[in-house]
């Protein structure tokens, strides 16, 4: 039924997750689910894939039990949405899938779901059980990010050339699964926490120059960035730099985009990028750049992140990372990555970034 | 000296400004400017226009006064870096433009600017003494905001059709004023507060059945989208309508594209767009399309700003505004506009939107 090829496996799962409770329910069995726990406690840093995953605690939610029956319910609810989306080859966002699962339960007053929090888990729940991501299963997160360079792609038959975009570049969809890449003229990624600084970058013809793929979004990447990177890093074997500030959120910004995130840990196969590399602002640049007239005072807050960060398991044997940590610790001050614009308004364009990479000057 | 010929103006604007300091000097006067005061007290509402604009009040910053020395360097330091900005046609952000302007003075230990707000409001300074926005003097804000629809325009020498870019759409840069309008096939545009909003209406391929231009920034709208909104909307004649949350911050997003900003009132017009028409979601549409299910009760917050809005000058005498106002206080609920995916995933494409724009349902 789903008019995209590319879709037949999604539906054919859902369609057999379907058939099973089915199965339970013909052979007077309650219906029921395995889902593997997605709480804190079984979330792993898995030392050989250096990604965040899910451990192997599963529990059991069933339908003739108070406590599950009303999330056995939403499941199958957005199962049923995520088909019929497939089905009529639409996508929508979590919003409007919350608002299409909030229906009243025939003959009763009670609502399939009464928050939008409660859809959004039980599509983390079909996740889980289907092996696919929300988007894949039609569902969106939010759209944001630009891109430019020498790539030329097909998505939704156009044929999109990233390199004659003039000054705005192409706008990131929310999905990005079926972008076809036509042609790649590019050696690596750099990817940027600031939308203000790809326009720099762009507006100083850099991607050309340099011959890479210059991306942002706008602080913590969105879920249509980090399938792209991932895409370009997975299948094209492009190293992906990252780009941020000087402080305890840039790195973050780096930690997701390498290992995965705590809520995501279930998806890092499909979003984790491991050669992700972290370009800078680091704090040897601090020195080198002499960027210390520009320092801004840690707050409490990033003092506690900074602590919080150096005992995350990817991190607290790594020593680059450790003497990075330290270093801000010390100087108790963050630097923005904006402050090399004292220096000229090109000299990110025509110094730093060329000595950087020319160097191999990243942190792995 | 400018590289582009759209730019001589700015330039010369500049060049006159420093000269009319250098002539003061050198005939023995003191250097002074005279600014228009930018204070709540001096923004006016033109009844006629119905823009907001700076009113006649005007202050002499001199440069031997105590209290307007430094004020009075500032607001040279950044005509210098926007002079220097348009001759090696380069644009950057404010930001970019603090680090720059953050050096310390020769021969004292204090620096020009210490804190963003002090250049900021230099920039603002500089836009009403040359009377232009300080995109065109090359200083630019965030971007943000995607675009799609039958049109064709002309930026940095690539050609560029808003009707073939895939599902990602054309990324709006923060700078709008140097692009060119090649083909325009559009009838109207809708502007919309949410990009899942726009993804929805851009995957039933909206623009193209409806022979329209379809745009999205995400909360308020940043200044390049509304430079290219007043673009169309002059150069083009094109109606605007806009399409927000049913809520006082949706009908606030409509207000400042309409009637500017107070706190850019000295850009209104540049900047306010007064053929603005709001589309939706309204209360009539609450009760028309049966979304009185999906209410969210206003806070108190919300209860504030629509008693505050309700007030507006150009509010006040408004019958249909006031109409609305009165309905969301005595309903004391809002409703988000993708509540209509309740009635299907495509019944905003399909319904809604046909529905309201056929029948000119919408408030002036």
């Amino acid at each position: 039924m789903a008019k995209n090829e590319t879709d037949k496996e999604q539906l054919k799962t859902l369609e057999e997750f379907g058939a099973s409770l089915v199965k339970q329910i013909e052979s007077g069995q309650q219906p029921s689910i395995e889902l593997s726990v997605r709480s804190l406690s079984n979330v792993v840093f898995d030392e050989k894939t250096r990604k965040l995953g899910i451990g192997e605690k599963t529990s059991e939610r069933a339908f003739f039990n108070v406590a599950h029956a009303k999330k056995f319910l939403q499941t199958i609810e957005v199962a049923a949405i995520s088909k019929s989306l497939i089905e009529i080859d639409k996508t929508s966002s979590l919003r409007d899938v919350f608002y299409m699962a909030k229906r009243t339960i025939p003959g009763t007053k009670t609502n399939v779901v009464d928050d939008q929090n409660e859809s959004d888990k039980a599509m983390e729940d079909l996740e889980i059980i289907t092996g696919f991501t929300r988007e894949q299963l039609h569902v969106n997160a939010n759209k944001m990010g630009s891109v430019a360079g020498n790539v030329i792609i097909e998505d939704q038959g156009d044929t999109i050339d990233w390199s004659k975009l003039g000054s705005g570049g192409w706008s990131i969809p929310s999905n990005v699964e079926k972008i076809k890449f036509k042609k790649m003229n590019a050696k690596y990624v750099i990817y940027m926490e600031k939308a203000a600084v790809w326009e720099r970058l762009h507006e100083d013809r850099f991607w050309s120059k340099q011959n890479c793929i210059i991306m942002s979004s706008q602080g913590q990447s969105t879920r249509g960035v980090r399938r792209l990177l991932q895409r370009l890093a997975t299948e094209h074997k492009l190293p992906i730099y990252v780009l941020t500030d000087n402080d305890p959120w840039g790195i973050y910004i780096y930690s997701v985009l390498k290992h995965g995130s705590i809520s995501l840990a279930h998806m890092s196969e499909e979003m984790a990028i491991p050669n992700v590399r972290f370009l800078g602002v680091t704090c040897d640049d601090v020195t080198k750049y002499k960027l210390e007239r520009h320092y801004i005072k840690l707050t409490d807050q990033d003092t506690a992140r900074l602590k919080q960060m150096a005992e995350y398991d990817w991190f607290k044997d790594h020593k680059e990372w450790q003497k990075q940590f330290k270093m801000m610790k010390t100087a108790g001050a963050k630097v923005e990555i904006q402050s090399l614009s004292a220096r000229g308004i090109t000299f990110i364009s025509d110094v730093y970034l060329p000595e950087k990479i020319k160097h191999n000057e990243f942190i792995d």
